[in-house]
Formats: structure tokens, C-alpha cells, sequence
């Protein structure tokens, strides 16, 4: 039989971080595409709408003015999933039927004072000042609770019910799900290799450079071995860093450089606002803040639903939902096109 | 402290079948939605269209003609994720890079000739020939491959890219994830507690009521605890059962007619042609079908987007993806919409 080819031969790959497998398919490229394919939204957003709740100035939902903030400005969400003082749901009465408590906040953190700026057409300086309010807000609300949850929802298809940049962020009392799994994997290889998971494996992808897209001093970007979605990438510092906080001003400095590289890579790709969902994850927080977490690096993902243009997505339905996640295009090939990309936005560029 | 009550206060509920974890946050519904609205679908299908690879007599992709099919009719998926034939990818050169074989078949299969009927518009005998055919490519496909998986993706926001009414079935030479967490889970209540999770599970539901929607001689319908999207259910035969195949001609009738009226509600929640992706899982088959699966209990399960309209979908994007699924009404609340609405389809009842 023939020699195995990745980009041509079906095959599933595992994902040590969250234990998950992947069929990777990459012959199915070749298919036409038929079905539904999302709008383009062509409508210029407006620099400042009085009526917009995230702009400086405007009224939200509860009645409370925004200041006219200049840099970053962090908020209370006015439709929190998570409050502070949820009552307990009280044993459960079957091995079936188990509830537990939640309790939380939930944060909005606007990037900028404009409405019509994504974080690649902001400077590097604007960049770093959302780099150090992440790291604030992991500190602050860190103090109470054990997770904090920053998470960035960009672009109408992901679900984002407003243009104007920014972030969320949620903390609970409780380690949520995708984040035990992590937490589960790098301890069990950190006590079986004696050093964290993400490390070994940066290293790795560092010797074999087929599935990096960016490199700098202080941080490496990849696509990952076990990518789900087409352009998925990694975000990792190079040294071994539990949280946001503890990262050094060269570190946060070089990260804002990279992470505005990597997002002009995204929307050149397209030629479009390339949407996403992107969050960070590190060490648990709270008052077990202080245990051993040495099995943990921080990093960031970057979870990108387009495939094949800035109207066609990447639809994860039937065999993915009731079966397993199945990938169109190999990760070597997801690099090696975001790899060729320039790092000059295409909005930017001479034409 | 206030008395908890599930509709107002957020909490986390497990899911024991797939080992995950849900936050519960019911007073988000109180929220505007300003996000994307999906379009609103108002063209017509026609009933034949020669141009339609799944039509009866038209041509696909490959070069073959379909025969002018009057029940349903199975084919080769014309652009497979799993092939028959692909080489392995050899051993692995590393712990944090694990590739495996796959190997599989992927086939599609019309349920009607015409293009123009969904499942809740077809008559009952016609459903039934769909279980039947169902029943069939389990057995034989089951025959050689240890998973058959078969699914539907119904409408556009699920991918869905040909309106003529059909479902797919891959098979494959290893258990898809979910199949295998679902394998643990069951596995270890039964060695645990003695009996089926599900069977244990269905009993405690039909006691407590307050999350069923339909139930008829040999079936039940319900929303689960744990579930995830808006409108989730899950539907499960009363009987022990562990394969498709093993259904009575009576239970095969009685499938029918309640999927008829499952999916008849579904289409009047928001009067509209109600987008879903589902499946079933039954215990696993190949080789090993001989093997020891009392624990399963066969399923399937629906899960569609739509949260507040037909237009308005519920987003599983940065928090879900990067920490937990979130839902904004609690199942008993989903529970008691679905069971409220008429068992007459609202194309079909009189102004
Ligand atoms: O095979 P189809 O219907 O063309 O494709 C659809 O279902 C598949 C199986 O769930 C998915 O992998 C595809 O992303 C989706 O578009
Ligand atoms: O909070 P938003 O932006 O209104 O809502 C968006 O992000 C949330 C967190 O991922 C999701 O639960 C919602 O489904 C989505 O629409």
C-alpha cells in the first residue's frame, strides 16, 4: 500500500493538552462548497456612537455614564451568566442528577475609545495597554476566585453582539470544564516527565518548525499538532510563565508586537476582519493560588471558524458534535499558509 | 440567604453520560439580543430539481445516474472524510505527537424523492422506511467497522448544504470520542450500580416528570439535566435495547410516530423548519459486536441552535469554547415550551 502522507491520507491525531482526538481529512479540500455562506458585512462602523454602550460617554443598560475613557476601560457586564451571591442548590438526591453552586462575575473590558479599530490596526503601545489590563484583572478578581476567564468574541459570526473592541472576562468559583481537562493532562505528564506538558512541547514544534507561524524573542505561535479548526493557532511564551501577571515589560512588550503580527496574518488570509474566539488560559487563581502549579504554562488560543474565504466557514454540526471533531486541511498546511502571509495589514498596504 | 430556585440562580449541573460540566444561567434570557440574525429561509424548494445530485435520476458528482428511487436510497458520499484504504502513519516518534490509522466509509442517504418534505412532514410509514434503512446500514456496516455513525444535519446554520431531506453515515475503524466517553461513563455506572445508566436514568425522569415531552408505549423524549443547547433532547427507547437493528417492527412504528410529533413541535416552537443536528449511539459493533454491552442503552440525541427565534441562534463561542458550555434557560424551562405546543404541524393545521 501506498506511503502514509498526511495531506492526502485520512488519519486521527490526539490532543495531550485537552484528551481529545481529531480526524484529520485533508483530501476533503477538494469538495465544493453548496451550502451557506455568511454575509459580508461591507457597513463602515461609525468612530463614536452615542448610542453605542461601549463607547466614552454613552449610557448602558443600567443607567451608569461611561467616563471618556482614553486607553482601556473595564466595566461590569449588565447581563452577567455569573453573579457573586447565587444561592447553593443543596445536595442532590440522586448520583444522576447532580447541581452544584456558581458563583461568579463577569467583566466587559473595551480595548480602545473607537468603535471602528480591531486590535491588528491598533499601535503596538494601545496593544500593551490591553496586555497590562489583562494582567490587572487576573490579579484583582485572581485574589477571590480560583478561575478567571478572559475571552475575546470577535466578529457577528462568533457571536458578537457588538463592533466595538473588546473582551470579556468571567470569573467563577468553580474550574470550568475545558480547564480541568488541562489542568488534569499537565500534571499527569509533569509527574510522569518531570516538566510541564507545554514546555516539551514548544521545544518540539521549535526543532520541527512545520506547523510554526511566529517567532520572536519572547513567544512562539503556532498550529498546533491536534488543531480543531482550520486556522487554529497557540500562543506560548517561550519561558516558563504560570500567569498573566508575571510576565516581565519585555515580555509584554514583544507579546503585543506578536499578537498584532499574528492578527494581520488572520486578516490578510481573507481580506477580511478575521473573526475568532481567543482566550487565555494560565494557573488557577483564588485562595489555592499558592499550591504548586509548576505544571502550568500560560498560553492563549485562537479559535478561528473560516475555512475556505471570508464567507465560508467551517460548519462543527453532525459528526462533530455526536462523534469527533474532523479538520479539512492539515495543520502543517494551516502554518504554512498563515506562514506566507505579510505582516503589513492589507488595509494598510500600498496598493 | 434566598431559597435556590434553578430559573433564577445560576448554577453548574453534570452530565454523566459524557463527563462534562454546564453552567446554568437562566436569568440571561432577560437580556437583549443585538447580535447576528440568521437569514430567514423563504424560498421555496421545488420537489424536483434534475440538477440535485440527491434527486431521484440526477447525476453526481462521480458520473453515476440515481435510480428513480420511491423509498429512500443509500450511495457513497462523493466527498468522504473516512476511505476505505488509508496507509497507517506508523509508529509515533514522541508522546506529544500521536497520529493513528482511520479508516471508514462515508454514505448519504436520501429518506424521500422529493425535495420539497422534511422528517415532520412525511407520514408515518414513510418515517418508519427511513428506521428501517437505518436499521439496515448499522448491520451491515456494523458488520465490518466498529462504529457506525449516523447523523443529520438539518438546515442551513448546521451546515447543511442540499435541502433534499437525508442523513449520512460514516463509519469507522476506531470509536469517535464522544462514543468513547460515552462507552467510559456507562461502563463504569454499570459496574458501579448494576444496571444501564440510561435505563436508571429514564426511570428517574418518567418519576419526576418535569423534563419530559413526549412519551408513548416503547419511547421517551426529554430534555436532559444537563443539556446544553436551548432545545436538546434526548430520545430513548423504554425497553433495553442496545442496537438500532434489535428494534421490534412495533417499536419501529411507535419511532416513527413520536420522531413525527418530536419533530412537529420542534417545527412550531418558532414556526419554522426547525434546524437540528442529531444522531444515534448504540453500542459498538465490528468485531467486537460479540463482545459484553449490557451497559449501553441506545440513543439519539437532538441538538439544535435556535435560542429565540428563527432567526436568533444561541453562540457556543469564547466562554463555551475556552472554559464551559453555558445555557440561558434551564431544561425544565425548554421542557415545558416543548411539551405546551400542538402535535399538528403549523404548515399543515387550519388558519
Ligand atoms: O458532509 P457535508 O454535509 O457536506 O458537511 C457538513 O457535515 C460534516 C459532518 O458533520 C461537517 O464535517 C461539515 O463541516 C459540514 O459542512
Ligand atoms: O456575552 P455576549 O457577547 O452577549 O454573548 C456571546 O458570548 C457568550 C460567551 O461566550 C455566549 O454565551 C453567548 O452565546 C454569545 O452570544
Amino acid at each position: 500500500s501506498a506511503a502514509f502522507r498526511s495531506s492526502e491520507h485520512q488519519h486521527i491525531r490526539y490532543n495531550p493538552l485537552q484528551d481529545e482526538w481529531v480526524l484529520v481529512s485533508a483530501h476533503r479540500m477538494k469538495r465544493p462548497w453548496q451550502g451557506q455562506v455568511e454575509p459580508l458585512l461591507l457597513k463602515t462602523v461609525p468612530r463614536h456612537d452615542p448610542l453605542n454602550p461601549l463607547c466614552p460617554g454613552a449610557t448602558r443598560a443600567n443607567g451608569e455614564v461611561n467616563p471618556h475613557y482614553e486607553g482601556t476601560f473595564l466595566f461590569d457586564n449588565d447581563f452577567p451568566a455569573l453573579q457573586p451571591d447565587a444561592p447553593n442548590p443543596g445536595p442532590s438526591d440522586h448520583p444522576l442528577f447532580r447541581a452544584e453552586a456558581a458563583r461568579g462575575v463577569c467583566k466587559v473590558m473595551c480595548f480602545h475609545p473607537w468603535s471602528d479599530v480591531t486590535l491588528p490596526l491598533m499601535s503596538v503601545p494601545e496593544i500593551r495597554a490591553v496586555i497590562d489590563s489583562w494582567a490587572s484583572v487576573t490579579e484583582e478578581l485572581g485574589a477571590q476566585y480560583p478561575w478567571v476567564q478572559i475571552f475575546e468574541n470577535k466578529g457577528a459570526m462568533m457571536g458578537c453582539s457588538n463592533p466595538h473592541p473588546h473582551c470579556q472576562v468571567w470569573a467563577s468559583s468553580f474550574l470550568p470544564d475545558v480547564v480541568q481537562r488541562e489542568e488534569r493532562s499537565q500534571q499527569s505528564y509533569h509527574s510522569q516527565h518531570g516538566e510541564p506538558l507545554l514546555i516539551e512541547y514548544s521545544r518540539q514544534e521549535l526543532l520541527r518548525k512545520e506547523r510554526l507561524v511566529l517567532t520572536s524573542e519572547h513567544w512562539l505561535v503556532l498550529v498546533p499538532f491536534w488543531a480543531v479548526w482550520p486556522f487554529q493557532t497557540l500562543l506560548l511564551p517561550r519561558r516558563h510563565v504560570r500567569r498573566l501577571p508575571e510576565l516581565t515589560p519585555a515580555e509584554r512588550d514583544d507579546l503585543a508586537s506578536i499578537m498584532k503580527k499574528l492578527l494581520t496574518k488572520y486578516d490578510n488570509l481573507f481580506e477580511t476582519s478575521f473573526p475568532y474566539s481567543m482566550g487565555w488560559h494560565g494557573a488557577p487563581t483564588g485562595s489555592e493560588a499558592g499550591a504548586n502549579w509548576d505544571h502550568w504554562q500560560l498560553h492563549a488560543h485562537y479559535y478561528p471558524p473560516l475555512l475556505r474565504s471570508a464567507t465560508v466557514r467551517k460548519f462543527m454540526v453532525g459528526y462533530e458534535m455526536l462523534a469527533q471533531a474532523q479538520r479539512d486541511l492539515t495543520p502543517e498546511q494551516a502554518a504554512e499558509r498563515l506562514r506566507a502571509l505579510p505582516e503589513v495589514h492589507y488595509c494598510l498596504g500600498q496598493k
